[in-house]
């Protein structure tokens, strides 16, 4: 593969690259800052159920794979219990771990796990903790760093500036995510456009501390599916898969109406898919972001399995297409719903026979999730 | 021993005892909270260079050995470089811990180091602090404290309450230091009145994370030599031998003509105690405070050897004699100060030998010392 190969495969068609001049250096060389194989990572806090955005994310991670980087996906279960996920318990978040961890090897298609390019790893942050280097990084960090600037990152967890005021240990969170970055070795830092703050973040205090910056790789994100401001560029906050005050565009598990959650099935996604938000006059719509940034990325076109009386079959080859023949009258808001859904179940549909074929680890976090949004 | 000589051991002349009701239960079982020996502790941030202070808190940690109690003494390394000591280098305060457990050594009169009773341990908080479990114990105190709370500590590490506003790690501070103690399950923590609000602050926090609570006993301080408010119950306040604002009673180092350190010889002492605060008409002195924490616990009486023509040779017996003394003119302040610099001087003479005996560590350090007072 040539360095031209790996860049196509590592940033055509995401939202923003931001440093790319590092991952540059390292497509030359072929190597990362560690001296061995290029590496990415992409941090997650193990809070509960997998939404469609891990989707947008998981199909990036697979183009990373195929660019023969390394990827780590952090388990991020400290960081997660700092943000009371799951009522703040450790355990309950390592039974999310364990969740996602699957749900991610079979989204990722099983790569082969390993320390070497094209592999993957799960690392969880209990286990980059347990060393005092990393506290010394955390520490070196912080002594360089006013409280009024860690508060400006609290968007990063989905909090308010003044929410750590009775909580000091998520002061902690912004340098650990950092820190996590420069434990690793990281040369690229994946998130969706909600990373972007945390990102940013991380680079100013590399800057400070003098430490390397790792190249940083934003996704689109998937509004949720009632917001009628649904461009994934009008979504630049939030994070770690935590709806932000404000930021109501983003699909979030905390709106049971407005987020299609990986082990839905086909029906459930029907009828989620028929409640989103849909103005044919509008450019704007969930399901237009749904229909680029994930049926497009792994198909060309879209069938519309229409009766003759409405119209016949349709197929449609790009999102403005769509937005065309709705505009036009052409195409019933409904029918281009229920293709989009029908498409997404299909895709999922590998992912709910693994999920279904581990019940235990399901239903473990399962009932969880229900006691603690109850 | 029995537990009524192991008490008189640990606690006769201190100036407070918190919490005595676990020393008592420790004392009739004759184990600790960790099921072996009852076990103490005492935290200082080598930063320096010793001062007398060390000897009085020196004399209490002979105790406890005395009392079969084990004891660390923790070398609060992370502590020491949180709090800007030596430049905030951990390379320097590494070279304050080595004379500083050379020191300790000589103090202790060279006591076995191990596990059992009777037996001392130097630990380094870098030890400590090489373990996500002691973070998890920071991380359980941060959840459970305000900021507002944490800054009314701050007075601990010798700081204002709006100083770590552009140094965040000094928040993880207070925490800290009830971690070490918990991490370490230690039975009696030791310091100066001058640690007092440390200790109180980690027993709230016990509380609220309902862990045990060690016992606390405060040794009197030594007030600085040029201090004219020189009761040693007027000075609850600084701490880790950092000179705070508002608390200028407290010998530090920092005033160079107000503190006698530990490796000054038989003249400089001389010089220094006859520049000491002393008005026969008052009786507070820091001459006085000397007398009493420190000569009256090695002897029962002090000789004074005055020439014939000044009075002729005396013994003091008390503290209030020698202030009756001094305001009935019968005795000469100068008289008195060169009697108990004397008394110092031979008290010092051992360790002014050992550090001789080591000449490379003590240089090592000094050249720090100069450097970052410089």
């Amino acid at each position: 593969m040539t360095p031209d190969e790996r860049r196509s495969l590592i940033l055509d068609g995401v939202s923003e690259v931001v440093g790319a001049e590092h991952l540059e250096s390292c497509l030359a060389t072929g190597r990362g800052i560690g001296g061995g194989p290029i590496k990415a990572y992409i941090g997650f806090e193990p809070s509960g159920h997998a939404h469609l955005g891990w989707l947008v994310l998981s199909q990036r991670m697979r183009r990373f794979l195929d660019a023969d980087l390394h990827l780590t996906v952090l388990l991020a279960d400290w960081h997660g219990w700092i943000n009371d996920k799951l009522g703040g318990s450790l355990e309950s978040i390592e039974v999310a771990s364990v969740h996602m961890e699957s749900v991610f090897r079979c989204l990722l298609d099983d790569p082969p796990e390993g320390d070497g390019p094209g592999q993957v790893s799960f690392v969880r942050a209990s286990h980059l903790v347990d060393d005092g280097d990393y506290w010394a990084g955390v520490i070196r960090h912080m002594k360089n760093v006013s409280l009024a600037r860690i508060r400006k990152t609290f968007s990063i967890m989905g909090r308010d500036e003044d929410d750590a005021d009775g909580d000091t240990s998520k002061f902690l969170y912004p340098a650990m995510q950092s820190q996590d970055i420069h434990t690793m070795n990281i040369d690229v830092a994946l998130g969706g456009m909600d990373q972007r703050k945390a990102h940013m973040y991380m680079r100013d205090m590399a800057d400070r501390l003098g430490l390397p910056k790792a190249t940083c790789v934003h996704t689109p994100i998937i509004p949720g599916l009632r917001s009628a401001t649904g461009r994934m560029d009008a979504s630049i906050t939030g994070g770690s898969g935590v709806q932000v005050a404000g930021a109501d565009e983003k699909m979030s598990k905390s709106d049971p109406k407005g987020a299609i959650l990986l082990h839905h099935g086909a029906g459930r996604i029907r009828k989620l898919m028929r409640g989103a938000h849909l103005d044919p006059a509008s450019p704007d719509s969930p399901i237009h972001e749904i229909l680029e940034h994930i049926v497009f990325v792994r198909s060309t076109s879209m069938p519309v399995d229409r009766s003759e009386e409405h119209g016949g079959p349709l197929t449609i080859e790009s999102v403005d297409q769509a937005r065309r023949l709705l505009a036009d009258g052409d195409l019933h808001p409904l029918d281009y719903k229920e293709s989009v859904a029908a498409r997404i179940a299909d895709l999922l549909a590998p992912l709910r026979s693994r999920i279904e074929s581990e019940p235990a680890t399901f239903q473990a976090l399962d009932r969880l999730v229900q006691k603690h949004s109850a």
